[in-house]
């Protein structure tokens, strides 16, 4: 680590993060499964496997169009162990309140938080509140650990993508990034974008329960699908090459990003899914996502080639390709 | 809830923190595991029984005498799990980072949580690291959850404490609060108080193996050895007698206490042991407690009784008896 002191980059998702865990954490925490990377810990408990993750959501305003901090606690890590292959089973939730935070504020956040638990099947089954002083915190920050359960014969990990490997996406990207963003600055475009923030786990149940050889799943959150894919090819070794013109972006997402000068490839998403299926399974991957409420516009946005030299290509309309790299600092934070 | 907007004191583990408990969090997420109140959830998973527990930790100051935040949200997290009887297995953490720390402060921290996990032979698997802008947090704050395996035959919770079960407490009381206290007030007491955050899933192991019939375990934290009898009895049932005079508290909690007009059973420890054995076998698990590090001055503290009326009592060395309440407002904010 060069820097003596933590920037907001270091939250971001992107190449300054990635280089926080990797110089630091991983140096300092040695463990074999934390240097996986995947979204969620795949470990052995008994003669059982099971997947465990967590993440804090921190995302300003409290309340955004689409969703809220409280549905997305739950659904972020409901989607982290369904990215795993796991069926998600259990969830806890440690709140960190600010004194003063209206407790109607608190209940609307709550009640959120059981709608979607209720939405993916999945309950809190333990949890934690602790409160400080005024000026310590901003409102409320809250933490989801979650537990899943792996059937045999699943194996799915970010480094497991292979040469000729389909890459899918299960919809429009940036969504999530846009729609906080806007509401954070009170900034209006011409089409109103709302948060795509959904649990995921029926969308993977039904690639898993279709047969497909899948061999990865991610949901492109901080850094957005830019980060996603470099991920899958840092760690498995692949060249991974997508087609612009196959990437869903709406157009209120494409304008707002083109007056803040954001690559919509690196904005936050909260309910996409991102697969590496073996090619012959394509097509039948892509018709399980698209039974879902939630992948209705999925696509096959490219494919994986073995390399020695792991990046992510886009090709554009005109022709030519051109490298899509991670995130390198912060672009927008508190975005999850 | 008659308050319409979040206390300190909805913090604290006492009267104030069960009320937003009971009234509030358990009317909107009804899972009847949460509802248990152990302080982890049991749960079944594939074949096997495991426990899952999370807590945040806001501790201010970040290092005070035996002991830091990340020691802290380590032992607190193996602690939970094993107060389940539960081996506990992994651990997840969530970092919550106000712009501007000193990455210095942050390898301090980090170094103390390896290092209190090889202690406790429990690895972090998984976890997640959120950057807030300056004035958004208040340095650091930390999450843990855990994962633990219960064996076949183990049955521990609060709510099993029984008629004639003898109550065993681990050692001295109230030192970690007063070691945090005195560190963020600058006082100083003729004896220096250091705090006793330790992982006690070996102490615990110790008490399982011996083969006493073991009915409840709790680990006095927030709210002290007050709030975890009040627990047990309002749980299970039953009257709980403790003997004042059996009770170690060190000279200086008990100094600090009387100056600062607090009530040594209503303060936090964080390597404290209380359990509810059989009357029969209370000598077997007190010498399994004793043969521990962290358990050398462990005493019987009193007994259970089957009762309609659940109430904790301490008979006092001039021989009068008097009622034990739980904390009611906020006593310590930020201990743990």
């Amino acid at each position: 680590m060069k820097d003596d002191r933590i920037l907001l980059a270091h939250g971001s998702g992107g190449a300054v993060s990635h280089s926080l865990i990797s110089d630091f954490f991983l140096k300092i925490f040695t463990d074999p499964t934390l240097k996986r990377l995947d979204d969620s810990a795949v470990l052995e408990l008994g003669s059982d496997r099971v997947a465990f993750t967590t993440d804090s959501y921190v995302v300003k305003p409290l309340f955004f169009p689409g969703g809220d901090i409280g549905r997305l606690a739950v659904c972020g890590t409901v989607n982290d162990l369904a990215m795993s292959g796991a069926e998600p089973r259990f969830i806890s939730v440690g709140f960190v309140i600010e004194e003063g935070l209206e407790v109607s504020e608190l209940e609307k956040i709550l009640k959120s938080m059981a709608g979607a638990c209720e939405e993916a099947g999945v309950p809190v089954v333990t949890g934690d509140t602790k409160v400080v002083d005024r000026g310590s915190a901003d409102q409320i920050f809250i933490n989801t650990a979650g537990v899943g359960y792996i059937k045999d014969g699943v194996d799915i990990s970010g480094s497991n993508v292979k040469d000729g490997d389909a890459i899918l996406l299960s919809g429009s990207i940036g969504d999530h990034g846009v729609a906080v963003m806007s509401k954070r600055e009170g900034l209006a475009f011409g089409t109103p974008v709302i948060s795509d923030c959904a649990p995921l786990n029926g969308m993977v149940k039904a690639v898993l329960d279709s047969g497909a050889d899948v061999h990865a799943f991610r949901d492109p959150t901080r850094g957005g699908l830019a980060s996603t894919l470099n991920e899958f090819a840092e760690q498995s070794g692949v060249a991974i090459t997508i087609d612009e013109s196959k990437v869903p972006i709406s157009e209120g997402v494409l304008g707002a990003c083109e007056m803040l000068g954001l690559d919509p490839y690196q904005v936050a998403n909260e309910g996409k899914l991102v697969a590496a299926v073996a090619g012959k399974d394509a097509d039948r991957a892509l018709e399980a996502i698209r039974a879902n409420k939630y992948g209705k516009d999925a696509r096959i946005i490219g494919t994986a080639k073995q390399t020695d030299r792991p990046k992510v290509f886009v090709s554009t309309a005109i022709g030519t390709t051109r490298i899509l790299d991670m995130l390198s600092g912060e672009q927008l934070p508190r975005i999850c």
